[in-house]
């Protein structure tokens, strides 16, 4: 399926902040400078900042004021990538079709580059433009609160300790992946509902609705790469074909089936939806969006 | 020299509030948790909360609104030991005579307590308990400001990316080698004094102070740094001796030779107690800290 123009709306407005924040971020560090430019300006389907505009307008708040939360959602994300792909960790040469950021400088740039990227996250949300509508200091500070502990050893980093600690492992329980999952790729996600939802002001009811849709579209997001990482070449996925099941690592479909895990996929895609039936039609982009992620083919 | 009773305090008090923190902190991933503990707990002089107790009475305020920051830097501070230890970085096994990170887990969980480690430090900003006495909003997103730049692209994490840069470059000016260590080290220094400013609602002109006085102890001791790594052996400092010049660091007694490095950590001492002459009794612990720095042997 081809992407609406809103949401492509929502990816260029993130590229184009993602760009102005970081060409007017200058380190006396210069290769330093000109990796992070590469770990995050080197595209993506920027799911996660267009999940926190579309939460925003979703909830019907104003998206100027969502992009330091875009930025700093896309900026762990960017982070978390750049790690993950070390030699250390998942060991991957590529990453969208190009060499990953340990290839393309090398191993003490990449570290560095990830962990100066995580400190700008969070800045990117303290401290925005004087010329901009701003949020107050308590939304700010929420958003800091979800994203620090997203972010961390009860999120995202968490969910990539579990995934390595998993690999090679004789039995590993459905119950197992889905906590690695939801660390892993779900924190973040559910965390840019949650930014989005702050942004807006948004009531309990809609907060814990975009929620439920985050947990939901989260996992389908997981259990959809894996089946991915099943069925595809590596000329439309930019990675290694079977990479996964290359390293030993647990998926869905080998613990499932390919069927089974297709029919997850599609349980979680009308879970996420039916949990949107609180929301009108500002949430459109929200339902596109969960359907691009069961359709996408890479 | 032996500490006062009042930096031994400080000291006690930092060791205790880490302890409350980390104890109190659950991961789902165990062996996560206990490197983050190892990091953390693995003793130190915690020069940088003592920092921030210090500045904070210096300047009249509540060393129990500290606590929070005084966390916040040195788990920041633990977590670029753990990353710069890498064997991709600057490859060291041991770390206050302990094994590093990496060597008593593995490279992986080193990257991941690292990171962890990071967002931790600035949730303990955000997530203060309920029970304590808080800092308003603003003062909290203050200190984040502070701490986030400190630690990122244009402060410590830059430091580092020129430190490894200058490692074995045949022609090191002094000026690029004090970029390197206002930078690695003197920013989160800076930060700690700032931080301590903040809590107390310091005047400008102290703030002004303090930062004048942690640049020099910043610089000092890094100076001092050099100097001990020339002349010590490996027992007294749990480093391997002359590591520096092994690894064809630049360093200050290389660069001017060892009797003007010596002057020059002098020089500093006395222009870092001149920046307190505004300050009453309440600075005196500030003052034993520059000496410390100057006077310790290891």
């Amino acid at each position: 399926m081809s992407l609406s123009k809103l949401i492509t709306h929502y990816q260029q407005r993130i590229e184009q902040q993602l760009e102005a924040l970081l060409v007017n971020y200058a380190s006396p560090a210069k290769t330093l400078q000109k990796a992070m430019r590469y770990a995050v300006l080197g595209g993506g389907k920027r799911i996660r900042p267009v999940l926190v505009y579309a939460s925003t307008e979703a909830c019907g708040g104003h998206i100027e004021l969502a992009d330091p939360a875009a930025c700093a959602v896309e900026l762990i994300h960017a982070y978390s990538l750049v790690h993950d792909d070390l030699p250390a960790m998942d060991d991957d040469d590529l990453r969208r079709g190009q060499p990953t950021c340990h290839k393309a400088f090398d191993e003490a740039t990449a570290i560095l580059t990830g962990d100066a990227l995580q400190s700008l996250a969070f800045q990117a949300i303290i401290d925005t433009p004087n010329d901009t509508a701003k949020l107050s200091l308590s939304q700010q500070l929420a958003q800091l609160k979800v994203l620090t502990v997203a972010a961390g050893a009860n999120g995202m980093v968490a969910g990539q300790a579990l995934d390595l600690a998993a690999v090679g492992k004789q039995h590993v329980l459905l119950a197992d992946l889905e906590q690695i999952h939801r660390h892993k790729t779900g924190a973040l996600i559910r965390a840019s509902v949650q930014l989005g939802a702050i942004t807006a002001n948004a009531t309990a009811e809609q907060h814990q609705a975009l929620t439920h849709f985050a947990d939901c579209i989260g996992l389908a997001f997981q259990v959809k790469d894996d089946i991915l990482d099943v069925e595809m070449d590596t000329s439309v996925l930019g990675k290694q074909q079977g990479a996964d099941a290359a390293k030993d690592k647990p998926t869905y479909p080998a613990l499932l089936g390919l069927e089974i895990a297709r029919q997850k996929a599609q349980d979680l895609y009308h879970e996420a939806v039916s949990a949107l039936s609180i929301f009108d039609d500002r949430a459109a982009p929200l339902r596109e969006l969960a359907s691009f992620i069961i359709e996408r083919r890479h």
